[in-house]
């Protein structure tokens, strides 16, 4: 039952752990209203039953993934279904008109043949031109002229949110760009495997898709270069963290002219998000913790000068589940929406 | 009491990672007998009563770290104390002319001024001219010809590791190295501190020392530049990650020609090491994890192109009580006494 | 700067865990405004320097523990120092006419004798006859009446909840009573010590003050026999698990008559806590997990009868920081003040 | 290639955590030879390249789980393979007159209705008389007179090694003997599901199968009781715990005569144990740690007693992959084949 005032949204994919996500977030919105869930399993069963953490009050049933039933019911829906299983229900929605939060990857990429390359055939790619880049520090009133964003990931918008203020000062040299990112295991999803098992994964740290491999490379670079006046490259390597949630990226560049300096740094970053509540720039000699934004929406950022090699080293911190995904995407619904930016992603962080 | 056939070893400074584990690694080996034990606390107290997982058996007493006693008792004498803490005793044992295994940074550097700028005052600076740093896989000769090791510990076993082959094949551009290290918390150390308290480690990763403050970084650069033509620039981060044991290193590197490929980089290395029983070159498409080389000491490489940027990326992995710290001890000692390198330090790793 | 309708709030000792997770509560709290904020150390820092997960928006200035500063800035005291260091400034403010909530042990036992057999001298003793024991759902209406509450910990929170409905019914013999609990680390609070070190705790179980000598035992057993028709004795193990927050009481009774069953105990416990707003009682076959409240003032419950055996096993889970401390405090004091008992605890849980 | 003077023995089943552990123990077994390793996936594949932990020196091939290949290579065989998949090929094994020693439930009950009753059809049920239960602080002799070995898992092993000398003696009450055991991850083996997926686990506590439904309860039961002068009852709850590996017991049982003392259980147990050279009876005032037998095959016992309630408190530790599992059955071997009992056995923990 949705109050009159409370716009009704819907969460498609509630099992896994940005639906979830979703569900927390969601549940204490001020201005949207959940109204309907749907998954594709547990479908009849209450919230509270197949999330023991929303407690009983969670009353809502999960339904089925049914366009209709969910125009009927929603005017905005949020879609944290696995890419490939995004696209059509996406375009379906968007057939009935509903405003559409994409967090999967079908709809960040511009150009269908890159999305092709890395992902497989797309089959909604008329639709990619109407979709707007869900990071707001970057696209802040793209986002209100759209029905259909497509949020981006915890490497990205770590990655992006580090780098973006210097790309678009020149104050780096962008061809030769190292980012050393380390995530937590929910960013991996909540799919059991081999790599996510826990006593495989406890105790030790590892890489993966070493070499330019990772499928969330394409959209950082595409969205660097639109900041970027010289070409971006990217040294790109993730790992896998003995942890629940966080990010953090540690990223090298190289200063175009010498003498430039952390303070610099800093404050191209403090302009460029002058207007960005939940981007705090850290002052000098204090470098992100995961634990300071656990369960939070904020982005930690530094900036360092290694005087001896003269590279700037650039460090972001968020938390994977909320600015890396969920909690973005209610920024983005606050945003389009004409709501406070911060709407239900006041809190502070769990800590310790 | 000391077989007659075995050389009789102390350690002394038993309380800490380090001396914890050179007792577990003494106490099983074939040609050295744990003949002393000193300590600045505990004295009197059996090592099965100060050491509950070394059981009754471990019936030696912790005694005064008196160099006469130490000399009137064993050969040979691995010293695991603090910095500063050490050279003094280290110049007492030398006097009394036995074999000294230094785990502390105090004979690391050979400017005794690159110390004091780093350190603080050296008492014994005279002596620094015959230690050896304790590499062997850089130095196995040197060390059979030497009474002072300065063992390394972790951070400049795993950077230099990874390095040196492609420094000494002149494959890499020397003056823009980056590396980014990950070390598990005992590396730290055992006093209790703000930063290695559970809730505040656990579940969050976070940097320090950034910005070339790191205190191993100019043995780092001392090392590496005995290897490389052309001088080495090392802008180095390390991270606190929420793990007991383990140190990966994860390093990029321009090549010197285009064109280098990751297998030229393995050759590299297989040969570089081709006497080396505890480095392991990875295969193709594999990189190293921690927890495939815990409770040993074997260190893993692996070499990866990234062909969008044109660098190279170079990951290490070591345990860093192990092979970054005590079993390299144990290692120095195998190779000055003559016996076979690998005695005492056959263990499989304990997976998981 | 303090709003005019909202209740000014000091916090004494911010730097511990359950100081820090008062300031979380308190500073979205819709009735209190933190307009204090005394400390031992930090001493004219801000909040939001010496807690960086705070954010600069966390303005206040830590300021001396002076009782006549606090009360001429506010009106209510939540005082979160170590046992012995409260008491005295607890006097101080009582005298200053202010609402005391003490999380310290200082004022939950009403027998001043037994408080020196297990913590020492007791220098307010005449203040304890005034004290209410802060378990609201046990005291609810004498909350209201006092100005001095004495909030428990997270053992005897856990530990009291769990066993009062059966002990109040009747149903369990209330002289063999087992109590195995399970804490995470933040319990011990935020001095790092050996117990707390990261490498020595996690990766590990162990228990601690086996055979009844923890602290905490007297309150629980004070609290237990005024519901008990019979002396209620309990056998109380705790144990020190590998895990930041989070606290699982597993015990385990008799029926006192056969035939008892699972769901006579569960009714039971619904009926006690039928106006207790954080108090679930778990179905049938559902046993707590610890994330499932993290972050949040609940506690949940559960009763399962061994059908082999005849004994009850009874659960509780709850989050040591809220409930087990800080939430339950805000609690106490939103009931004293007559607002709704959930204002600022409304928090979905953290999960995962 | 087994070397003429070793027992060449196999393992079938290498990619679970028993199997793993099998390796890692027997490839440096000094009186058996690894010499046949069987599988139902990897096969062809060598044992370096599906566990890089062994390392490539690691160098048989996984092959069939053929019972004429087997015989034609081995003398002994370790069976780990889950349960109703091992009792068909444990049978083909037996016929051919391999020493077999198996690591499933298959064949620890001695009556086959309780084994139908709890896991289903057993279709070998004729052997289930000449096997002996792998407890040799319990069985030796026994051990070494049969060809086939049933092993018990950490929970029978951990909780019958702490009642039994105790029951034995008739010092405590068997009928209200209560068991609260926590185990880490690995215990649930490798299968990724989601009750061991990372996020879902680490950071919390939770049980499972209350109430008597865990199906390691009719072989404690059945071992109890041959010890026993009357019935043992057993309450048992089983706890899943964020750590890799480690198993801790916490028992409670009431002394059957008052004045009890724990010196008097500790005293029953020494005698008990006195030719076990992997138990550890601790002294007063010590419980164990699971850390301080991580990676051994030794058992910590502890026994205090609560003088409030009468009650005696009972603790074991165990590694549950060694002493629970592979570490037991390689103890197993070596008393069947006359070696020396320690075998391969030898190793100090690896703290931390």
């Amino acid at each position: 039952m949705v109050s009159t005032s409370a716009l009704p949204v819907a969460v498609l994919g509630s099992t896994g752990y940005t639906g979830m996500e979703l569900l927390r977030l969601l549940l204490k919105h001020p201005y949207a209203a959940l109204s309907y869930v749907g998954g594709r399993s547990h479908v009849g069963e209450s919230l509270g039953t197949v999330h023991p953490q929303l407690g009983p009050e969670a009353g809502l049933r999960i339904d089925e993934i049914d366009p209709d039933k969910i125009a009927a019911n929603a005017r905005a829906v949020f879609c944290a279904l696995p890419h490939a299983a995004s696209m059509d229900i996406v375009k379906a929605l968007r057939e009935r008109r509903l405003t559409v939060f994409d967090l999967s990857a079908d709809f960040r990429l511009r150009d269908h043949t890159t999305y092709e390359q890395w992902y497989g055939p797309h089959t909604a790619s008329a639709l990619l031109k109407e979709a707007v880049y869900g990071l707001p520090e970057l696209f802040r009133h793209a986002l209100t002229q759209t029905d259909l964003i497509a949020v981006p990931g915890c490497y990205p918008t770590a990655t992006i949110l580090a780098l973006a203020p210097l790309l678009k000062a020149g104050l780096i040299d962008s061809s030769h760009v190292i980012v050393d990112a380390k995530s937590g295991v929910s960013g991996a999803g909540r799919t059991p495997t081999a790599a996510t098992h826990y006593p495989d994964v406890a105790e030790g740290i590892r890489s993966y898709k070493v070499g330019g491999h990772h499928r969330h490379l394409p959209e950082i670079l595409q969205t660097l270069n639109t900041l970027s006046a010289t070409p971006v490259a990217v040294t790109f390597t993730p790992h896998l963290v003995p942890m629940t949630r966080g990010m953090l990226v540690t990223a090298y560049a190289k200063a175009i002219t010498p003498g430039l300096t952390a303070q610099a740094c800093r404050q191209a970053a403090r302009e460029f998000y002058v207007n960005a509540p939940f981007i705090r720039v850290l002052p000098e000699d204090q470098n992100p913790d995961t634990l300071w934004i656990r369960g939070t929406n904020h982005t930690l950022l530094s900036y360092t000068l290694d005087p001896h090699s003269g590279w700037i080293i650039i460090q972001s911190a968020l938390d994977n589940l909320v600015k890396g995904a969920s909690g973005q995407a209610i920024q983005c619904m606050n945003i389009r929406f004409g709501w406070p930016e911060t709407a239900s992603l006041e809190a502070t962080a769990i800590f310790p």
